[in-house]
């Protein structure tokens, strides 16, 4: 007999195949089980298209009556781009429904919760509540905050180098992780460089997985507007490219790279660009998540400022050395060992002789 | 019924508790077993001492008749400080002998197993070999070398520092694994440092596990013999200190130093300490394994030299960033990633979130 748990599992795991495609909603799954039986199952797969509930009962059709619903997070009770989940629930004869964690958006917060009681039906709350919260780290940021949730992704040899004096950096991690690299890639909404990288690698930073996959928007740091009108990530027909800068941009060179496609915006007077404005423009278009790939200024800037929310850090067993070898953060000299940012909840995995360290701050 | 392996390991774990105390000689562990029960074992303590056979025969007594015996080492042929174990052996009454590993010291090399074949007794070699091998990595890596086999210890964050720009370094670690390094200091038969540390830190760099205990050989590279008199480390009551220097220290400084007990060795003109010089002295004088505690610029120097065998690195989770805060491997600055050195057999250990990555050069 499964439990409540198995059930939730399995639906939390159809809304995670749907990672990187839902922005700026939420991931969701949902099952429907009567008699020990699935006889539903969906998941969200695209803003304005039928939530997840919907789906499962869909296809569960007249078997819905009397089953149980399990859902990874609380039904809506509101008409968004689609009709409210409550009402569909109630219709379709379910008597009860299990949620994995409540919506946090102040729309929904519990009224989903509230309209399903009312109506009879038996509603058990928290199933594999930290997973089914986990799994949506992103959209419980950006709802509270109104940012996106921000990933430094580093690679590093064990001693902490990114590149040596002249920036060579090819390889530091092996094959494996670079694979997982572009996995991630699919997973976030955005994927944030500075300037240097566009200078120095001319990287299209699309997920080169699968040709036809949605490509993250791309995001540059550029305070001077030096991105080349001719760099590979000003080709906006695979995929969005996003250009913040500061009020001493050249205005030609803008117009330029408006003219590709590009979205130039303008954080202020400089001479760096705000990040704060940075993160509200993007939550603000509705990017729940940010893969930041920079260097060692980039990510000093991001941590110095707080708006680091996870870290994932692969790190090969080889050492370079180097005074000057650029390291994986940089900026200000801290003066006290004390200063440091701590990482919590830490997990590590392991790509080949690849480790790959994975943090909260 | 206990398998060869199972026996052998019993007799891998009398000689690992042995670590630290028996140089210049192997760690060696032993076992008699008769009809399945064991009865005799027994660990070489210390140089000078009787070796591992000798001690388990004796528990043995007349109970090694027609018994097997394990042992991880090949036993000596010759006389040394002691008489030939496979005398002892023959004397017994012992009908078979399992080995882990052949003895890579020229005088036994094979000699031991073809005595005891030679008296008929059945000898069984190889069994746990890489672990038994591996167990004396550091006596292997002497008798072939001349040298100790040397380990770079290392402490950093995440992002590969140890120090801020002020030398601030308490504490990157945790507790955890703060007292595995002094665990891991009584299994060296010495430690070293730089100068720097000392002047920095003033470190005794003794094992503060337990009173009693054998501490290591302290060993400090001092080009300019910068070493104060009345530095915590020039105590040589609780265990030896030897500084390595050049012809250009300051022979006041030497005579009150070597006043107090400290042994100052002048590996030529400079102006930068010849580790080779270091390590063939050291090897010379019995010392098998040296653990390396140095900051950036000595731990880039004795990789630079390929003098490196074995990095322990503890990586704790945290990002201290700052452009110039010292990392863990500095020294030259090499132009290409592919001149950085890679570790191999990678093993990972967690104490608490501090990770410990281990490998070999």
């Amino acid at each position: 007999m499964k439990t409540h748990e198995d059930w939730m599992r399995l639906a939390w795991q159809l809304a995670q195949s749907t990672a990187g495609q839902t922005a700026p909603n939420p991931m969701v799954g949902a099952v429907v089980v009567k008699d020990g039986y699935m006889v539903g199952s969906g998941a969200h797969l695209r803003a304005g298209t039928p939530h997840a509930e919907v789906h499962a009962l869909n296809m569960a059709g007249e078997q819905a009556k009397e089953a149980t619903l399990y859902v990874t997070l609380e039904p809506c009770n509101h008409y968004g781009r689609t009709p409210p989940c409550t009402e569909k629930i109630l219709d379709s004869g379910i008597k009860r429904v299990v949620i994995g964690s409540l919506d946090p958006d102040p729309l929904v917060a519990g009224k989903g919760v509230e309209r399903l009681r009312e109506a009879g039906l038996e509603v058990i709350l928290g199933v594999c509540e930290k997973e089914c919260q986990r799994l949506n780290e992103a959209y419980f940021h950006h709802r509270r905050t109104g940012h996106p949730f921000v990933t430094l992704k580093m690679a590093m040899t064990l001693d902490g180098k990114i590149a040596t004096i002249q920036g060579d950096s090819k390889w530091i991690t092996n094959e494996e992780s670079r694979q997982m690299v572009h996995q991630l890639r699919r997973q976030y909404d955005a994927i944030l460089v500075g300037v240097g990288t566009v200078l120095k690698d001319d990287p299209r930073l699309t997920s080169r997985l699968e040709a036809g996959g949605i490509h993250p928007l791309r995001v540059i740091l550029d305070s001077r507007l030096r991105t080349p009108v001719d760099a590979a990530i000003t080709d906006t027909s695979v995929a969005p490219t996003w250009i913040f800068t500061t009020e001493g941009r050249d205005p030609e060179k803008e117009r330029q790279l408006t003219a590709k496609g590009v979205r130039i915006i303008s954080t202020g007077m400089g001479p760096l660009v705000d990040l704060d404005v940075v993160l509200s423009e993007l939550g603000r278009h509705g990017i729940l998540s940010l893969l930041v790939e920079g260097g060692g200024e980039v990510n000093a800037a991001f941590l110095h400022g707080n708006y680091v929310q996870k870290v994932i850090a692969f790190v090969a067993p080889k050492l370079l050395g180097g005074r000057q070898s650029r390291t994986a953060v940089e900026g200000e000299n801290p003066l006290y060992m004390s200063e440091a940012k701590c990482l919590k909840e830490i997990h590590v995995e392991r790509y080949g002789d690849d480790l790959c360290v994975i943090g909260y701050l």
